[in-house]
């Protein structure tokens, strides 16, 4: 373990092809997502990533907000006995949780858990709240950081510590329970993967053995990793009764008899971050979406045989034509400048260093748009600017830079989505035997198989390939007439390797 | 325990006269703000507290932001071994550390404690961030939440977990960092307590054994409840260079010799929501101040021999001329409805439920406005528009609505302001003698005090009259004039009981 990537700056980036797993490590470390901490399978989340979780907590939480959700905070610690209420729960959970047996210099009653999911105190919180039909819908979320001790950690995909929303709904209904828990994973998540993080994917429910621990049905997104891999990168449940049952929820319905409700959960975590390095970056490092990226542009200024404070003040003339009058802050040390504006932040790499060290940072960086400003093209009034996700490079008028700027972003924003769509396109296949599926997971595919729902069929795959079943699908995506199931008892399952 | 306040719902609010802690106790509770949840120490924070830290939060990132500040997340869990190294601070905080001593079902080789404070890992993490003068400032902040196991809890005001931000910032000089904990104090708290929670309060710096554990100098605001006794309500430090040297975090200055910089933190917290309920509400229970309310207005649609559906229509239409076309959505259970619009969000009770019980509810809402319709106003074109602040009550055309609400809010905002000012003003006196002080505090006043800075000062007043010296305060303040320090060795203390 180390804690300073700087060691690694000068070094060459691992290409994607030679180690997918160092490329990762690469991207996100250069890129100044992460480091690793002293604590146990946790990083350091650094800024860059806090501004990306930031930005994807907001879409989402507007989302949710619409829905009536409301968020609160619940204790991050879980009394023991909680989790071994519900059968299947804590047979999921138990040997991820971290225990904390001592507070206060002395060695506790209970046990408390720090929660890696919070369905049992939930449970004992909505006792309280519902008496009557009349107290329906309790629709609950909390921004929270959860823990699982995990034995292999990656940073974002799975680490011990993460960052999560995890929203828990009441109903009176079974039929809107199912509505509400669809109506998440349709409005909130798919439509903020596929619009912010331009992440493409396959909707779907999980087969039985891939379930949360304690659901009924699991419905999930599963987008393709630059490597072919799957990740499951949000879920949402409808959850078994049994949790109303061991927490004594329920009400009195219309009919004036005693009765449980039907209970949604629902996530979505940092690990989306994870997914959008491995489903975006190249190798010349991170691509951050633009709608995603704290700063529309870079400013690199290439001071040559120029007068440095001369350039500056032109760089800075400028960003102001892109993000309006603007206030200047430190971002890390002496030369990263912020500058604010009306219209959003740019950042200026004010270093005294060749235009090769800065394009290359600023590639590293996966920031959408760099403007790079010289001594002729100052006298000139002309900039260069380029594009990280396309490579599109043109000098303009200074007086376009904005409108260049918001175009780039655009463009940016729709070719990784439309690479993260053809992914998909190209790489569904149909097979009709395990040996297949081999065959095609070997090769970064994703597998379409004709499945009985025989869970031996999954023991097999997995201990052969070291692959999954990530969901059967929803009509109307990428997995459309690839494959015709024959027997109607049948289901079409998507096969993969997963992080 | 009960994690049920409705069961008090109908019982009468005790008087802040009669008995001051249950007072604070059925405001929050009946308020909506917490419940007492199964973990020792912990509250549930309920969705109104939430959207009040969440509004506080919005407005210190802002502020911290413009400052350079960049937010990132550190590990929950700290390694023990970080703590024994700062004598000091290990001495502050080990009596109430939470201990986890088994991960994944094994016992841990190194144990870890859930974080009182974040120092010991910032300290980590910048070792590996700084290598030169041109790497500082760093400028850092964590929005989280912290656990110190507490013996005796008072929900929002001591609990064991809390939510805070903490900023850590390393600078090349002791000047600078002074400069910067000052600013925090000043430009960031004093300015949202003042200017967002109407909390006015007495700044200055805290005695040697006031201080936080491994601070040089802390900083602090001490606004006065409204039973007298002071709150510590943010802190801002300059630290020992002992954190710099235990672990080891130096920089190769301008000079070309290596140093060790100089460290600021500072934090405020879901305490500042106890402060707000304990400085204005009233016997009728909470008072939000209204540049903190989620809800700009409540609407009390009162049926009498009205029809429900023709008064429902009208109250939607008046409340639409206050926040613009909205949208609906259930707050809590059927008869709870938000209706949010460009201008804003407020609240609707469809309840078909007396005036009476609607107004009651309303004034324990702490919402800052209620708009009541009659089938009989509805008829006229008028509502009536009350102020939880001042109580005063106007009936208005509905086209009037959208201004009268907007002053009502402005005159609540400045009127608690006021009042806590006024209670500064008044609330004061000069002290020659313990025996003074100890009347002063017993009378519910703030003692100002000529102290020669000895300890043993602090000890007896503590003893005998459970009370501590609170601040020494900055020049320009309600102090001013009130005493005169004679012997120029010694100071103007501020003694007080405190939460």
């Amino acid at each position: 373990m180390t804690n300073d990537n700087r060691n690694l700056a000068k070094a060459k980036l691992t290409s994607r092809e030679t180690d997918y797993n160092q490329w990762y490590l690469d991207v996100a470390g250069r890129g100044e997502l992460f480091e690793y901490s002293p604590t146990p399978g946790c990083i350091y989340f650094l800024p860059k990533a806090a501004s990306l979780w930031e930005a994807i907590k907001a879409n989402v939480n507007g989302l949710i907000e619409a829905k009536g959700v409301r968020n609160l905070y619940m204790p991050a610690l879980i009394p023991m006995s909680f989790f071994e209420r519900e059968k299947e729960h804590v047979e999921g959970f138990a040997p991820e949780l971290a225990i904390v047996t001592h507070g206060g210099g002395k060695e506790l009653e209970e046990k408390l858990a720090f929660r890696p999911t919070s369905e049992t105190i939930f449970c004992d919180f909505f006792r309280g709240q519902l008496q009557s039909y009349r107290d329906l819908p309790l629709l609950y979320n909390q921004w929270a950081n959860v823990l699982r001790w995990e034995k292999r950690t990656r940073p974002f995909l799975r680490t011990a510590e993460f960052h999560w929303q995890e929203g828990h709904t009441l109903h009176e209904t079974s039929e809107e329970a199912y509505e509400f828990a669809v109506g998440i994973m349709n409005d909130v998540y798919i439509k903020t993967f596929r619009e912010l993080l331009a992440i493409e994917g396959i909707s779907g429910v999980k087969s039985e053995s891939e379930r949360f621990a304690g659901a009924e049905k699991t419905f999930t997104y599963e987008p393709m990793m630059s490597n072919g891999w799957a990740l499951q990168i949000c879920t949402s449940h409808v959850l078994w009764r049994g949790f109303m049952e061991q927490f004594d929820v329920k009400y009195l319905g219309r009919d004036g008899k005693i009765a449980y409700p039907a209970y949604t959960s629902w996530g979505m975590s940092t690990r989306s971050i994870g997914g959008l390095i491995s489903s975006h970056s190249d190798d010349k490092g991170l691509v951050i979406p633009p709608r995603l990226s704290e700063y529309r542009a870079v400013f690199l200024p290439v001071y040559g045989s120029g007068e440095k404070s001369t350039i500056d003040a032109y760089v800075r003339n400028v960003a102001e034509t892109v993000v309006g009058k603007s206030v200047e802050t430190p971002v890390k040390g002496e030369y990263f400048r912020a500058l604010t504006g009306a219209d959003g932040k740019v950042l200026v790499d004010f270093r005294d260093a060749r235009f090769g060290e800065k394009i290359t940072d600023f590639e590293l960086s996966g920031y959408p748009v760099a403007i790079a400003v010289g001594p002729k093209e100052m006298e000139e009034g002309l900039c260069t600017v380029i594009s990280r996700v396309t490579g599109e490079k043109v000098q303009i008028k200074t007086s376009e830079a904005k409108s260049v700027v918001a175009k780039f972003l655009e463009e940016g924003q729709n070719e990784l989505r439309r690479r993260s769509r053809e992914r998909l396109e190209k790489n569904v296949v149909a097979c009709r035997s395990t040996e297949e599926i081999g065959a095609a997971v070997e090769a970064g595919k994703f597998a379409l198989y004709e499945w009985d729902k025989n869970p031996a069929f999954e023991v097999e795959i997995k201990e052969k390939y070291k692959a999954t079943t990530r969901c059967i699908p929803n009509k109307g995506q990428f997995t459309d007439g690839i494959l015709t199931v024959k027997n109607p008892d049948n289901v079409a399952v998507i096969v993969a390797r997963a992080f």
